[in-house]
């Protein structure tokens, strides 16, 4: 049987579960691909903290090196997360010859295209199966699965943090920092929440998916990225009365030639599995031209899922390099779309909930302005007071250019008659 | 650039399909896979109905043996379904040395274990992507993807022609007769649609997904099997009262060292996603030790799901094939289970529906009969009389044995107040 040597760099709770999985998993896998996976080294900077699972103290190293200079080692399972220094363990690993499975979603958003041309050049392989949806095996379905369709659309709920925290401000009717305070106290939120509430951790997911999909890197930051901190448990009561749910959703999307790429929280027509995907779930829809419409739910997190992509990564390279195989491309990128489109461009309907004086003629001066700027109403209801003289007045658009939109409200928000700025929430149906 | 060869044998609808997608496709998916694949040879028993697409005369052929016999081929697409002559078709062209693609769920679910068997010998690859799920990548993913996960449970809604019936009872209110017309008129269901309708074209997929789960292959024929043949609109929505849908699913679910295998229809907790899968569309939930739940959602059917599915196993075997690679095993089938239960072993919660006469002591009867029988009823209501004097009593009971609730079935249905054959349906929460 032939032997595949492996080593981890990072030891935390994603390097635990990976350690466990191939631990407990060995004969089974050995069964399965033919191969037997050692792990021949274990490195990260804390070796004092006791970890879910022992280590031979002969294998653990405090040193990366002895990775990455070890010609033992045939593949080098990167986790410990961030952009420095793990972009030249994962570069400096494939120029040693060694293939590389990661879970870092920021590395590869930020510097994938070098990576895999890198990889690409060397005949090696680059396995990120766990850096977006956890245990979905999206990665692998749009690299391989559905490598015959031409994509139109992806859309994901691919951060559980804030799926968490607008699934509970909707059922339990929290406002959102008490949401966030529950995600905290159940571990599904970060002491310091920025990544997962500001959207920013979605982009970087979607800029992998992108470039799976269409061929196409672009830097998370080029992404329109719009988090969940202003959601009002209000709104989500309102979108409910008009049959969606309110989700923060990534989306990449074909428009002609061009793409749209956008992260924002997104009115989702309840009837729409997507819409119901709650808690701190992942879910990913895709619709390219043979297969139509697919979805993809599951974990997006936590050890053991995340660790079931990574071993499915290095089984598959494993079987790949035992088989003495060149890699000719460990990741097809195809690009058939010109770019991206600037969000000004970008043209959907719109929720917005305006704060208005109690008095004639409010409605009447915020349709002329929507009207004015190409802005058409389908439907609009004014809701009960909250406070004294100011009332909500809750809309839904037809299809407007955000360029528009952006102009309208800004108008509507200079009026004396508007006490608040307005909530705009993009529709997707 | 590397060249593959494949020899079509069926030039039906998915036939047609494939030549369309690998054709149109062409360019791209040589960029992707960096391989050329061509179209050696089409062969069909009918060479004069019109298709959807034209194909050279010089590829036509009416005999399979220019298709199992020709050198220049390297993978042969077996399409024409049913187990004769499509056995000796794809065990004479592994052979020969090829290495097969097919969407012939009957043919694999009798004769997977003979064909595996002989393809892993000779280092061969059999693809079969399309035979489960249509577009859905749940062969790949439950092979690849879940490889490091002990799987629990496998649910599927896997004929679409019965969820499109079931579909249309539900949101419609028809009876089964008139949603089957339905169905017919809409081309979702065939001429004859015993195969679908019976469960017997699920049990076919659910000893794929059997084998590939949980690495016993079963034969269809022994797998118990219900169709959705007697379920009554009244059911449906007795069942929706209740907070469930009824769905036909097919079950693998492990029980200690044993597995349930099973067809049936099923209710289904509205809350659950599985729930509200509608119209052709096929699902499939699977859970395992390390994933927890996955949920795949898409097209089951259709010349372009499909087709999708047989040209990503074609590109996948063209890879490894072209890398020279020696194949040591196609597909890895681990058994993880010490057999298949006995349907009387099997425990589950019942919905049931008695046509009793209406009058005082039927309901003591009818609960002492089911008691003596351990099944305790965890509620029940009567609903209002739809003929004169007979009247609907709807019970859901707790967690009972199959055998026992046959008996007490048996048992009550003797009674002169029972004036019809009482439903049972499973449930499943």
């Amino acid at each position: 049987m032939k032997t595949m040597n492996v080593g981890l760099i990072g030891f935390g709770t994603i390097g635990s579960g990976v350690v466990k999985a191939l631990r407990s998993k060995r004969s089974a896998l050995r069964e399965k691909s033919g191969i037997d996976i050692r792990i021949a080294r274990v490195c990260d900077k804390d070796l004092k903290t006791k970890r879910q699972v022992k280590v031979d103290k002969n294998l653990l190293t405090g040193s990366i090196g002895k990775v990455l200079y070890d010609p033992k080692i045939d593949i080098v399972i990167e986790l410990i997360g961030g952009i420095r220094p793990a972009k030249d363990i994962v570069l400096e690993a494939l120029r040693q010859g060694k293939h590389v499975v990661t879970a870092n979603k920021a590395l590869l958003s930020e510097a994938g295209s070098e990576i895999f041309s890198l990889a690409n050049k060397l005949g090696l392989c680059v396995g990120f199966e766990a850096s977006v949806g956890g245990g979905i095996p999206i990665i692998r379905s749009l690299k391989e699965g559905f490598v015959a369709n031409r994509m139109d659309l992806i859309y994901g709920i691919i951060n559980g943090t804030s799926n968490f925290i607008l699934s509970s401000m909707t059922e339990g009717g929290h406002g959102f920092k008490e949401a966030l305070a529950i995600a905290q106290a159940n571990g599904y939120a970060e002491r310091d929440p920025r990544l997962d509430i500001s959207g920013m951790d979605s982009a970087h997911k979607l800029a992998i998916l992108t470039a799976l999909g269409f061929g196409l890197f672009v830097k998370p930051g080029d992404i329109y990225t719009e988090g969940i901190e202003d959601i009002e448990a209000g709104d989500i009561q309102y979108a409910k009365e008009l049959g969606y749910e309110v989700k923060l959703l990534a989306i990449a999307k074909r428009a002609q030639d061009m793409l749209e790429l956008r992260v924002h929280p997104t009115l989702i027509p309840k009837s729409r599995l997507l819409a119901n995907v709650g808690g701190v779930y992942n879910a990913i829809f895709v619709k390219g031209d043979l297969i139509g419409e697919n979805l993809f739910y599951g974990q997006g997190a936590g050890a053991k899922a995340t660790s079931s992509a990574v071993v499915s990564d290095i089984i598959s390279i494993a079987k790949e390099a035992a088989s003495g195989a060149k890699v000719e491309q460990c990741a097809p990128f195809v690009k058939d779309v010109n770019g991206a489109k600037v969000m000004g461009d970008v043209k959907t309907r719109y929720y917005i909930r305006f704060s208005a004086i109690d008095k004639p003629g409010v409605l009447a001066k915020i349709s002329g302005i929507l009207g004015k700027h190409r802005i058409s109403i389908a439907s609009v209801s004014q809701k009960a007071r909250k406070t004294a003289k100011i009332v909500p007045i809750v809309m839904m658009t037809h299809e407007a250019l955000e360029r528009d939109m952006a102009k309208a409200l800004k108008e509507i928000d200079g009026l004396s008659m508007i006490k608040k700025r307005s909530v705009r929430i993009r529709v997707e149906d």
